[in-house]
């Protein structure tokens, strides 16, 4: 089941060309992510206590330019889980699905107390495996 | 003796209007105090490792737009040193000083380790005076 | 009355010692700026494709930390209105209205086609009246 | 000829982990880019009057974190100049050179008056040339 996060492009976000400048969009696919781990039970707050998740990598395609007011829904799904990763996939489109603003895919790694690279707790693995692109 | 740091205005600062969005000019405060600090010997990096120094109030007149590609100087004078507090006021200058774009008046606050409001040690207290604005 | 728009505090806005990074707070003030004159019935990307609302001054005193989860509420009223500025106060709490986090106060103006201070359009003007303070 | 940008990480770069946020290293990536096209002859507050250049895809992996205070240096290396299109590297190290942060990779596209691709400018893309990683 696809996660989804609407996001209206605001003034912050754009350029002197009046378009999304592309960091914001990370910002964006950053608070998707955020939004999701607290639909999956386990908000960031309350996760980074005591561990970390940091991105260890992300690519990104800008298919079309979004403008101020455009607005966007960003869909989320997981495309794999490994023992201590995540590899996820994140859409943005505008004009209710008609208009692709990007493709970003990431890959997210849990990290212990210790900071090293550890298992993911149980209900947010059974959470991820919800969200996978191949469960109908 | 006032502390002056270069800002270039680049692309990331600007709005769809072609001028500096405000908030960008916060972060550039906020730069600009922490090269204060580093030019007072006691750089952020370190200083923040035991202690904390939140801006407690601010206040901002924008005079003038800056546009993508002014050459900024940032001239910060410390006006009152407090037991814990620091008053300062920032201003930002184009063409070489005859364009004001800006003055800030902000007030910082020393929080030790318990997160309590600390007296500034003796080093940095006396850095701040030597450029207390009635200091020749 | 007021309008009022929420704001959960997310990673995005916070800084090494898990609070927000002031000028984060100035961009949730921009946000909630934007969405008032959408509520107000015309919307930034509509005004500002031929006209501009520049803030001038802004001041916030910032009254306690927020930290990553806070549930703010930021509250703008409209103090006063000028023939082509615009006098807001923003006071943003948690924990329902609990517990005040900052007061900004700022002024906007309104630029016509040739960037000068140009009279508020009547629809505006009246919709910014419904949101005077005094207005019970 | 590697371009080259030094980039001292400050306190608006970091999270509440210490390290920097990621979407903060696009916005480094961009100044670099910039500078890169300032040291190329045509700065982008020249450049952007009459064109564009929206970076139309980018990846990039973080192999360590960077911490507040760390010295980093950008290495930015031309890798491919279409027509109307360029492919860049951009390597951040620590510790002079001894520790890589990250890796990106992007292309650019050059947009001429009717948002159309068009071929770069002679001028520029003979500075380009200059910066291919196979020139020595």
């Amino acid at each position: 089941m696809t996660f989804s996060m609407n996001q209206k492009v605001l003034f912050k976000h754009c350029d002197p060309a009046g378009i999304v400048f592309y960091p914001r969009y990370f910002e964006m696919i950053n608070d998707c992510v955020e939004a999701f781990f607290a639909e999956c039970g386990t908000p960031f707050e309350v996760l980074l206590k005591s561990a970390g998740v940091p991105t260890v990598q992300i690519a990104a395609t800008f298919t079309a330019p979004s403008r101020h007011g455009d607005q966007l829904v960003l869909a989320l799904d997981v495309l794999r889980i490994g023992a201590s990763s995540l590899d996820l996939e994140i859409n943005a489109d505008a004009d209710a699905g008609a208009a692709r603003r990007f493709t970003a895919n990431s890959t997210l790694v849990y990290l212990g107390v210790a900071g090293r690279p550890t298992k993911w707790p149980d209900a947010l693995r059974l959470s991820f495996t919800s969200h996978l692109r191949s469960t109908p």
